[in-house]
């Protein structure tokens, strides 16, 4: 198995692109990714994406994407794990350049969330729960993720302004990033008063959906002795996990079972530990996740995630360093694009080109996304050697 | 890139399964696949599979399924290529061996199109071609197929009942296959007769849909040492091409140019050519596309693939044998099924265990899988040892 690296990235703004239609939206992560890279085309195109089919009346996207931006012949297909389909497409192109199947792919997440002509989008992302045991019971994926919140408030007694901790830093963050939907920080006020959705889970806990496409080019790692001049960025680890579909099948509704795993493997590929990870870009689809995902990766004890966020350790100069360019939160979660998103950012984390957020000297990324209610993680370690 | 190995195999008959849920059919074909390969789990599943999220509200499928047959933790997600779905889940299945990154993998595929709560299977089938250019404009599959055979008709000056040679031999082999969805042998005359669907596509052109999973175990050679006593069935080959989405961008619509280059790529790997097969378990969801196989795949000159079906060449005795276990026509093409249907079928040949319709001493077997018309090709070589 060979090693490889990111060779160039590219995304959109996050936004209601009412405008743009989900091929135009992939195309551009994906011109943009190869301008950077240096490089005319590559041989394999990796789509992450959960629901164009409903959304868009449009499946079959890898030969769709791949047609729209001029690649023919190639290798392409889609790869879907709900929230999580985009660092899935990731992870897949990385095993088809490191197998030695490819010389270069690119892999592309994209959604379009915001004309579905079904208009029920809260029923289609219910899809990446249980249908006979969750959603078809009316169970929401904000019902299940306040669900998990009510039992943390409860089981290690947090109150809920708590956690308005994460939603600032995001939004801090997202105010220095063209690319997020939300570019202005919130207050502690602001979180105070956020309208609730689903108790206890307001407004400001939440990351909204929208409009968004990230891409990035890999190729073998020695390709890059003869590279675009920018910081060589290895993918040092890539591994996954399931857990039980339903959250009502764990034994421990709070442990992030398949982050401990996903993490855990990844952490050996890369030989690193937690503590040597300088940024990490979690999946804070709901402030809960975020504590819940710090906790199940190693960087804080049961319940103890929460503090981290308090003792601002994870703004971009603490220990942890979380949502540097806003996000879930505020560069927002267009589910299918996501986890290529975080790619992206842990990448310019990388290149010291994170404006307005760098973590200084930033060496060591990760970047982990999430599929369901923690039912299936991927979790990527990059670094900059 | 190691090689790799067919351990196991598993199908569920295609058929209306109105009392198996998806889950329980995958499961079906996952355990008989494992108890076949008389291991009891595996590291990675990889489900092929087009339309759960619109015909069943499920997506996620990976975690969903891996949770149902008791996987925890394991590394699962979903492919989608359209009617291609099932071989290129099984492509990804290869790929994650042959890295390294696993050393055991179940490809599984599965589609139920029987209860999908729309009841607008048409439609959900429509999203694999272009929806802006051609969904929307009213043209279903079959018409696609419909303006393609008719172009073929008038192109290469063959009458409409030639055709039937390609389904009156899928029928005589779908009857000695338990898991057909139809299991009785049609007459020249039944073709005639047929009613007409699109013109010039008759019922008996067009391959029937229906709900079924079938699923193979995926090992590195090496493992097979010390194997199930069953002969060696090695992964020779495994490549994938594109063309455009849409029939209508193509200089040649009657080459299916992804057929041709992704099994040109799939010899090569094989170090064959298309005279070496054994057996070609071929895409035929219409008689047209079984033809227009033949032909881009070196088995045939323009416009005379048909001709191999008039002379009897395509039988279990013949030149190429094409559809030996009935092909999609009778063994039925539930979509992100197929492909894996194919795989198996090639495997219970070079197994010597195709009762009723084996190819005497069958020991190099292609499977081609194709997704949308045309626009997504992936070719499988397999061979035994």
């Amino acid at each position: 198995m060979r090693e490889v690296a990111v060779l160039g990235i590219g995304q959109t703004k996050v936004d209601e692109h009412w405008d743009k239609s989900l091929r135009v939206l992939a195309g551009e992560a994906i011109l943009a990714a190869l301008q950077d890279a240096g490089i005319p085309t590559v041989e394999g195109l990796f789509v992450g994406n959960m629901m164009s089919g409903s959304a868009n009346h449009q499946q079959h996207l890898g030969a769709y994407i791949a047609d729209w931006v001029g690649m023919r012949y190639t290798e392409a297909f889609k790869i879907e794990a709900a929230c999580g389909s985009g660092a899935f497409a990731f992870h897949t192109a990385v095993m088809a350049v490191a197998s030695g199947e490819l010389e270069s792919a690119i892999a592309v997440g994209v959604e379009k969330m915001t004309d579905s002509p079904s208009g029920e989008i809260t029923a289609e992302l219910a899809t990446a729960s249980d249908a006979d045991w969750e959603a078809d019971q009316g169970l929401s994926f904000v019902a299940i993720n306040a669900l998990v919140m009510q039992r943390y408030l409860y089981e290690y007694h947090w109150q809920h302004d708590d956690f308005g901790a994460f939603s600032i830093n995001a939004h801090a963050n997202g105010a220095f990033n063209p690319c997020a939907r939300f570019q202005e920080p919130i207050t502690t006020n602001d979180y105070h008063r956020a309208a609730m959705i689903a108790e206890p889970i307001n407004l400001l806990d939440a990351s909204p959906m929208g409009d968004g496409s990230a891409a990035a080019v890999i190729v073998p790692l020695e390709h890059l002795q003869r590279a675009n001049g920018k910081p060589v960025i290895r993918v040092a680890g890539s591994a996954a996990a399931t857990d039980t579909i339903a959250v009502h099948s764990r034994r421990e509704p709070l442990w992030l079972k398949a982050a401990e795993v996903s993490a855990r493997r990844a952490y050996a590929q890369a030989r690193v530990e937690a503590k040597d990870i300088d940024v990490f870009e979690l999946h804070d689809a709901f402030s809960i996740m975020a504590t819940l995902s710090l906790e199940s990766c190693g960087f804080a004890e049961r319940g103890q995630g929460l503090r981290l966020a308090l003792d601002g350790e994870i703004r971009p100069g603490g220990r942890i360093p979380i949502a540097t360019r806003g996000g879930l939160k505020a560069r927002g979660h267009p589910v299918g694009a996501t986890g290529m998103y975080q790619i992206v950012e842990v990448v310019q984390q990388l290149r010291q080109e994170a404006t307005g957020t760098q973590v200084d000297g930033a060496r060591i990324g990760m970047a982990q996304n999430i599929g369901g209610s923690g039912s299936n993680i991927v979790t990527h370690i990059l670094r900059a050697d």
